[in-house]
């Protein structure tokens, strides 16, 4: 029997305070609500899913460097380190595995800093505005190339 | 029993060249077989999908007018005139239909006048670089909104 | 008895949409009302008024070429192609007819990408922020110029 | 009876040579010619109108801080104050009287600097480049919001 | 006997006033005088031309999506939509037709505007300032590559 | 006994409004208040301070001149100056006297044109955003430079 | 008895060094200096301080999610984080905590890109160049928002 | 026998400080001496020389208002007004009065916004840099210009 | 026997490598078959041509100036100084010899930098991207402007 | 006998997967054969050398506080944190040790982004290109500087 | 009897030109005229003038490095290497001689490339619009610096 | 016996004045001494060293044509050439020799100007402030080039 694919999402700073900072922007469900969730949508969809969610740079980049063989693709919300960190930029690309960029809200529609990111150039796609169903879409995607007989 | 919700999609220029132009880049699907599926797919999920796919700027503007009062939400990928019709995006805040939109390549990776929309800012949400399985997501997310409960 | 002065008002696109759309901006008169209403001022002032809106960039476009060597004077509202559109200011230098340009609401108080326009420094003058007496003042002033003794 | 709403109308630096300078731009009228005429307007239209010419900016500012609570509306053609005076801009804020920014010449046609206004975005409206008759739309635009039964 | 080579002549909006409009700039030949000429020439050089004058975008567009597999090369002369139309550089670039800029005046001793280009660095090469010898030089280049022993 | 220090607050165009103008933003104090305050403080530290608000640039630049051997420091609030005055930049250069510059709303929260300042890089420190709170914090910076050991 | 109210004071990176480090710029006071004496201010104010000084940005952003509904007030030094934390910017929004920006040296003096705040247009006010002084001044007005009557 | 050339020597705000301030810039010769001097070469040349130092930029505009027809060439030290004032630019406009831009120090040596000026390329020639002896190289200059055969 | 026109062709920095420099953007063809084969179509056409390749700025310039009063027409392609050279449009400017400026590349299609020209603008038309076949249309375009009738 | 002087070598983030990582960039040695061969250099040269790598800006910024007093040189890669750390710079410019920076690529052949550096103009000298090469080189540099006589 | 002071005048570009070139801008006077003239104004003053012309940017680099510890003074018109030549700017740093740079006509009311100079901040002064009265005042300004006494 | 590699050094403009100008940035040796020691490094290292200075751009350009085919490795300090000359860049690119760039001070350091080459991104690597010790690396890392197995 083959091996699941493994998908690595991966959520930046403040994320950890989903549910309840401004939820008239990012609505009323937890980090942890919206894990679970997926968790359900991934092993539905054949894969496995692993989550970090991490207020600090280092430990992120960490995660993807840890990724390096081991995982097959990689969803990202990156949050505030969209727009300031060339060092997941680097790490991403170090590694080389194929990963997603998304946002909970419409990055276009707010402050002009974040109309730029340092990772959308490399990413795969870019989902932005549909909250936590974002994350659904990423999986799905993530899954057609992963698995596009399936 | 409720009508079910509309939901127009509409296709800028040169869309209509899918799965011939650049396959590369945009994949071998024509937008027949791409609309076909969609329509397959709108019905599942119980709303009505319309289609037009215009080169011509004032056929998409007239098609959003007409929207008016009759749709409940749009999907449009604005091809090439993302970055130069301001006029499609007064179109879209006249008739003050809630719109997606959708990119079948990933824009951000694409030359820096490709960078800039007209439309994100006034959108729902901004999803790019899954091909085709972006107007699924468009419609999966049009269909939440359009029917939380379902 | 000599021919009246011929004045061409042109209305660029959504502006078949006055009246209806986003009234607290442009008001509640629709554009049949204000045509009618100017077309009566153009009597009492001696001059005919002929009236085209459409959302077609090359409508727009042919109504001026025709324009050349019958009327005296335009009267345009560009509506979004005020900020983008090169081809129609090149057809008013191309025909060489003085025109007024004029927005319904105050541009500057808009997008920043409202406060560029491609006419206003080939036309006579520039009003905005009025509404539609917008209209009575390019008018007035195209009248003062046909008919300086009137 | 009731009182005759109050209109100010302030011209800014070198507006005093109106008639003597540069009579291919701004015409043979002097400033006095065009006050005189537009006082004749105004009693026609049931308003009261005062006039102040300077070319100090303290002078304007003054003049402003003084209509607070007195005057109704504001017509300004603040010549060259225009692009260098946020203190005027903020002697209008201040007082909240509503106001008009009218300019003789068409300024977009002149140097780059003259595109930019302090004033515009808090206009209700602006005219340029109908030469004096400017004044005349700006009291008619002031009137049919002061009075808009008559 | 082999077919001859295809080449299609688009001329973009304004282009129908040649020899009417700004005759300083544009010169007094009519575009059915420049295409009667090309005609012969091509004749002579033992291609066949085709040509299509549009002011509108979607119409350029049509013809250059009709060209795919029936046209060799393309000699364009956007004219206003030069700095405006990222549509029409997708039509090219979607049909993959090697194309000629070409534009009548010398677009570099113009407003700043006209600089910028969306073909040219898609173009096989650019020519400007010749008149209507720039049609000259754009179909013996486009003969130089089709037939190369010629 | 020695003299007391001397300190000379200066205050810019339309502070003389203070209480009355956009009290939401700036406070219900008027100007009189607010410097009679400050003079009770400034007895408590052992300063004596003077006081000018002007609407005229000159007037401010001939406060700082005459300041010249007599003040030890001054406090200003440049207001709208701020943005867009060099010559009293110059005049506080000249004279060589230490000087606080003060806002009393936070500049950076309000128009682009209010983020840069002539004076902030040759002020000895600058306040913003406390209302008029800021200026008893400008006096008792001062009074710590001018009374070290008090 | 009510609580006293809870102000937060983080001081962000190399400020460990204050005292030691650039002295001519900073000062000879050790952060250990400052804080024990604002502590003992606070204590006279009639609030509670604490205080946390990290080089790194997740701990401060993990600060700022613990003060949470327990914490009245930041006053932030965020020193090299003010010009390139977005993440800091998106933890004090989160948290809905008003906050104080200060810093010690007057930034606007020093390289261009300190010049721009990540901070500065969510913060109340912003204080700088008045070495440690300004943190007594961010307390004074912390408390004075915080115990109005008192 | 004929009437001498009218000359008008202004002088902008600060320049009375002229010896007094920042002499290592400027010299410690005072403004009444420099005039003096200017004066005795003025007769010298033949030439009648009036003088104004202001502050006011309005001073300085009803000055050049004056010299209307009574003046036949203006020096102008703009100081601080260069940078700003585009009405001192109107008013020589208005006046028609040829003029030299001078200036003491070499402004292109000093901050960045002393790099443009609003009046230089509307003056016959401009000189910076040379202390006191600019102004009589300007008026060596207009001497020549006014009295081309002496 | 009236005499030939001249012509002066000339070649600038690094195009004595033709032929043997990246012949894959450049061609096989020697600088010297080049201009040998434009010596026979300039004979064929009643032209006289001269010819001079130079790495030196200064060579071009003189070889400019000599022309001066003995040529009719210069085709120039500056290659390298294009962009960098305000020198030799001096040289053409100062000695008014009509000009066409030609590049063997598609000059668009390459870095930024070449996208700007010191000469563009004062040419009399500009052609690139044909390889050396841009030669003979610019000699055609010269022949064409100095024997019309030819 | 004299103690060593201490060298710091400090390399960023992603700096780990050296040798793993982009090796047709970054080449096949790991960063530990990296070090061990500068450490047998240092040795050669009579200087101790320390080595940090690290993810996280902190722990560099700490390994730098914890230099001062202690080493005599740093050579710091500071890989994606070169484009975005003020921190860094600011620990740097704290401890007041000198520095050299070095980079692996070329970083002027990469993304724009790579071009600027928060810390070369504190920097002593920079290095780009030569891979690990690069770090023997700047240990010769800080072996000149610290023992000149060697 | 002491030698007398060494004044170096430089020519840039073009310069050979004069009288010849654009007499409208640049006079009818030869270089050969001027340069006469100066000596002879140089013997009066009591300096000795050497003078060069050279269309090459190495030639004048090479006057200068030769003007080490023989010239006292130098005198340029760069002409154009004014807006391009950093290699000159070097050349007058390298040999450290006070120098004055000047300009025939006024550069400030040409194209916007000839408002930036390589040397204006490192000159003593700048003389510009003059035409070559400048180069007197040059030589006067060189003389009061070099004999203050005479 | 194999021949040894050939390595041509180049300097350019004012670099003969290394060891006389501002030699507390360049340092006290001169040019010849520089290079005496550099070839015999070169003769250690076993590849042979040419060698030109010169401040002329187009012997550069001359001597960088003539190495083709006979040099190896190019290691060029451009000095001011490096922020201007596009030929050189072109030179190189022609002849496609790899090369190195070095800087005897930190260019990052000093003027904006500076922080531009038109080689850098074409080069193998940069080098910059570390004197004439950057020549040394420079024919290290060439040597590591040309000589891997050495």
């Amino acid at each position: 029997m083959e091996a699941k694919p493994n998908i690595l999402l991966l959520n930046g700073p403040n994320l950890n305070l989903l549910g309840l900072r401004e939820p008239e922007i990012y609505g009323h469900q937890t980090l942890t609500d919206v894990v679970q969730s997926l968790d359900a949508q991934a092993a539905d969809l054949g894969v496995q899913l692993t989550h970090l969610q991490s207020n600090a740079e280092h430990e992120l980049i960490e995660a993807i460097h840890k990724a390096r063989g081991k995982v097959d693709f990689i969803i990202i919300n990156p949050a505030a380190f969209t727009h300031t960190s060339v060092a997941i930029r680097d790490a991403l690309l170090g590694v080389a595995i194929p990963f997603i960029e998304i946002h909970l809200s419409n990055v276009h529609a707010r402050e002009t800093f974040r109309h730029h990111s340092y990772l959308s150039d490399v990413a795969e796609g870019v989902i932005c505005g549909f909250g936590t169903q974002g994350y659904e879409f990423a999986l799905q995607a993530a899954c057609r190339r992963l698995l596009p007989n399936s």
